[in-house]
């Protein structure tokens, strides 16, 4: 038998099937995808669920501003240098309607391939419209996808604004801002509430936790 | 103290670590980029070390065309859809150059996520532009890109041919294909080459386990 035949007899017995990931992960897989203001806590209570669980023992993992903005959905000024103008105008993301949705299926996509590898994954981004949100929910199995809406009123969101945006985008300096001169559209049928104008962070961390155990998200 | 408050105070502390989840692992991450001919058995490797990996209870995962070209790198026909002809233009990949180097800049970027998660991330892509994947290769911190040279030679890969796609690119039917009508850059210091004219699918998985065996991949 040649290497080529003997290639093409062992393609399908050796390929590792998504269930046997989660198997050895003592978990099943999903995507917690939080949505909300800025400054209403999606970032602060993924984190916090993320070293619960980690800490549990649990495979995890979090998609966030920090680590998707800069790579994988970088800007035309990001990618200018390595790639040139051509390319970085061609692929770079902006901030318009078209480019925010194509942002967000990216993140959905991604967010797939890691469920698939046996990983809870935790997202963390405003993602203010209804139907790019719904578009990456359609990617997903029934109950892969948990939607968690972290609800936190404007006014609450502008008392803490950690990083100033508020007060830039009252002030014209952030324009599109979303709560302020941009819409942000609440999941219809969030598979979780999570009260952010009146739980503290641990306490909402431990409304995911315990949404997750209750459902066997947590065994295998 | 409000939520707002708490929120900003425990923002660091509850970051869990890439060495973290290394740890969990029992493994360093990394990623293994094979590049090759088609046919030359990438995908083939890629999924017999998977499994060899996966049964020694590592955490790995692929990326090849399977997971990438129907989702993250869809083309056009297969966003228009659900997303519009605009949209579906405007960020649908093709075959061309530009679009190939964007192709494999964001399996890249989706690779580095993986490792950053503590996972031994396995890639299978022609990727035939040494251009593009010292790209890549820049994105990782030394030790963590693994370049690994499939060898064959295209007499080889043309009588292995398990899709009939060399048949089609010497009948004119399938344009720039790698090999043929379009050049494949070999790896100038690829950090392993394995011999696919001569040795079979199972030897050559194992060159591969014993070289990230001996440089401590395995071990936390």
């Amino acid at each position: 038998m040649s290497a080529g035949q003997s290639m093409n007899v062992t393609w399908h017995e050796h390929k590792v099937a998504s269930a046997d990931r989660k198997k050895l992960n003592g978990q099943k897989s999903c995507v917690i995808w939080f949505t909300g203001l800025s400054a209403s806590g999606k970032s602060t209570i993924a984190n916090t669920v993320d070293h619960k669980l980690h800490a549990q023992g649990k495979r995890t993992y979090i998609l966030d501003g920090d680590n998707i903005r800069m790579g994988l959905n970088a800007g035309a000024p990001m990618l200018k240098d390595r790639y040139g103008d051509e390319f970085a105008t061609r692929f770079g993301l902006g901030f318009g309607a078209t480019d925010r949705a194509e942002n967000i299926r990216r993140i959905g996509e991604v967010a797939k391939l890691f469920a698939d590898a046996g990983i809870i994954t935790l997202t963390a981004f405003i993602s203010p419209y209804r139907i790019d949100r719904d578009n990456v929910r359609a990617l997903f199995k029934d109950g892969e996808f948990i939607e968690v809406l972290v609800k936190a009123s404007v006014e609450t969101c502008e008392k803490r604004d950690p990083k100033g945006l508020y007060k830039k985008a009252r002030a014209g300096e952030i324009k599109n801002f979303t709560g302020i001169s941009d819409p942000y559209e609440e999941p219809l049928k969030p598979e979780l509430v999570l009260d952010s104008d009146n739980k503290n962070i641990d306490q909402l961390a431990d409304d995911v936790i315990a949404f997750l155990k209750a459902k066997g998200y947590l065994d295998a």
